[in-house]
């Protein structure tokens, strides 16, 4: 009996190899820490919907073929703005736009994918202006994509380090194997349904704390210890009552995983050109001392730093909120569900496992009631 | 390798037993023929989410809440105009409105789980009569859940009979162990996302011609045909350019599905008292036909009659167009979604199968590309 379906394999992918034991991340051929920091999103893209990075030329006619994707349909954008009446989370904003994505389009699943992905920073960022009260900003095509986002939310051109540090950010995250939500976007289009479906089944399971999408609290953690002396004693204290610390551990990773230094480096990087270097230094600090702790009070769990610790800094100190940390997550993470879902669609069959059924049996109906009127 | 996952076991379950050899369909203990014809879909949908069928004041009760749930908020009810503009399919205007059901609500499972049911046959109706450039029809809370699908579709109070027959489509429908929608929300709400964002996958994996829910070409064969004296040529020269007859074979049963049974005795319950039973009568003999046919030419496979053929006639015969046959199956298949949600919100855990790498390894990267502006 597997039923979380641990150790089973649903699928063949060439998109990512993750090696939980040694700490690898494989993505379409290349190790994380090469690709993340160098390419552009554009080049991961095209390296994950068509197989290989493009050539100069190619990858022009690309950037623009996304770029040409980034306005929403205008039902979209009235949902945006109810939904910010209402109060709606962002990740539940985009949950209830992305399905409108199909509106006055042919399905096509190619054109699908790139779509989603195109129009992803525009749904977030457009509602993140709404439920500010902001207005949302004009959709500008000469922009990368991923300055394009920070664009988007901010209303603002960003510095070449700060869309960079949020390029490699999307590109670390972009796949990682037959997680929760990719699994659902391949369950959904395995029954040769469309893209746009399944990557909005993908986005709902996105949104659950169990996916491991929610880097905030461990951020929150860093921020409570204020000063790298301080370390030691919440920490500890921490660790004493039991708790567990948020940024450590990963199902998957038994050693440190890959993502985490790609995404320190970024964060140094960036924090060392344009943000709050003293931050950064105390997130160090606490890790440090985290990982010290960890392996005396836990010394049987292998406990180390995850990708969530470092995203919440890099994040942070592009100015994104804790509330946009999942859907910006999103904004990466729809290129694996697009990518997973047109390789379903070349190869896969109807996914469709069994139960088991653990109920009585034998019951006989006896009507009791007449007919219902209330 | 069983990448379809089948016979893999992801789930047990109280909801439903399939068993394809013996052509049985148990429904939380009762058999599908035993309970379908007799119960209310109220006692079916209170038995599925809280394990019995309801005394009598229970089922007044669970009945008030379900039909309270019938309004559904006006950013959805100005969605399905925008989705009439734009000729969405109905199934797709359901995928497209169905996220919207949280808005201005507090998450919570069973509040959730009978919101979706209770407002499935106004989305649904209402968009119907869009699509057609006829109003909408207010909600009526007076009426039972089937007669109210029927309102919400024509606007106009249905007979006993066609109510009945429509009842007992969908408590027959209501559930049917992990089929591909159903497993999908399973994976959605197995991150502990909300049941709303689960069902919006399963739609959206209902909406996919693998998953078996699109029963009208089986009805049209029967048009073909025409008189029953036909049946024999056209069904002999289909099989003789050996193509597949729509409505017969399932990836399950091995024998007759025992939903078949069902719905052919409401059919002819219903088409007897208020319908064409010439119709009728014509099904019935392209069926036996079909089914000597195919012993003759297809001896090896055993095809039996399935769900779809008396689903198609059924629907038809209540007037339903086959652009509705799918979204009257999620009316009746919402409830089986919303009670795997609760179970598995209550017993399972995060549902991660594992994917095997068969892409390259070992490539580097070398950027040749300036920053991309197009």
């Amino acid at each position: 009996m597997t039923q979380d379906l641990e150790g089973v394999v649903a699928a063949e992918t060439r998109l990512s190899l993750v090696d939980g034991e040694g700490g690898k991340l494989i993505l379409a051929g290349y190790a994380v820490e090469d690709l993340a920091e160098h390419a552009s999103f554009e080049e991961v893209a095209h390296l994950l919907l068509k197989g290989r990075i493009p050539e100069p030329t190619e990858h022009r006619d690309f950037a623009q073929q996304l770029a040409r994707r980034r306005e929403v349909p205008g039902a979209a954008a009235q949902l945006l703005r109810e939904a910010a009446a209402a109060k709606a989370s962002p990740i539940d904003a985009l949950r209830m736009a992305v399905p409108l994505l199909t509106l006055g389009r042919e399905e096509n699943p190619l054109d699908d994918a790139m779509t989603a992905i195109g129009s992803f920073p525009t749904l977030v960022g457009t509602y993140w202006r709404l439920l500010r009260g902001e207005p949302a900003v004009p959709v500008r095509s000469d922009l990368p994509h991923a300055a394009h986002y920070l664009h988007q939310v901010f209303g603002v051109e960003p510095a070449v380090e700060r869309a960079r540090a949020l390029e490699t950010y999307l590109n670390t995250v972009c796949d990682h194997g037959l997680n929760a939500s990719t699994f659902a976007a391949r369950v959904i289009v395995s029954t040769r349904s469309d893209i746009i479906s399944a990557i909005t089944g993908a986005v709902g399971a996105l949104k659950g704390p169990l996916h491991g999408g929610a880097p905030g609290p461990a951020l929150n953690m860093v921020f409570e210890i204020g000063t790298p002396e301080r370390a030691e004693t919440v920490i500890e204290a921490r660790l004493a009552r039991g708790e567990r610390l948020m940024g450590f551990g990963h199902r998957v990773y038994r050693v440190r995983d890959p993502r985490a230094d790609v995404l320190a480096r970024a964060a140094e990087c960036f924090y060392s050109h344009d943000g709050d270097r003293r931050l950064y230094d105390l997130a160090r600090s606490v890790e440090q001392t985290a990982l010290r702790l960890l392996r005396r009070h836990r010394p049987r769990r292998r406990l180390e730093t995850n990708v969530e610790f470092y995203t919440a800094l890099l994040l942070h100190g592009l100015g994104l909120p804790a509330e946009l940390f999942t859907p910006t997550f999103a904004v990466g993470r729809v290129l694996g569900w697009s990518a997973h879902c047109l390789e379903q669609l070349q190869e896969g069959r109807l996914i469709r496992p069994q139960s088991s059924y653990i109920g009585p049996l034998g019951l006989r109906y006896h009507s009791a009631c007449a007919p219902v009127a209330s």
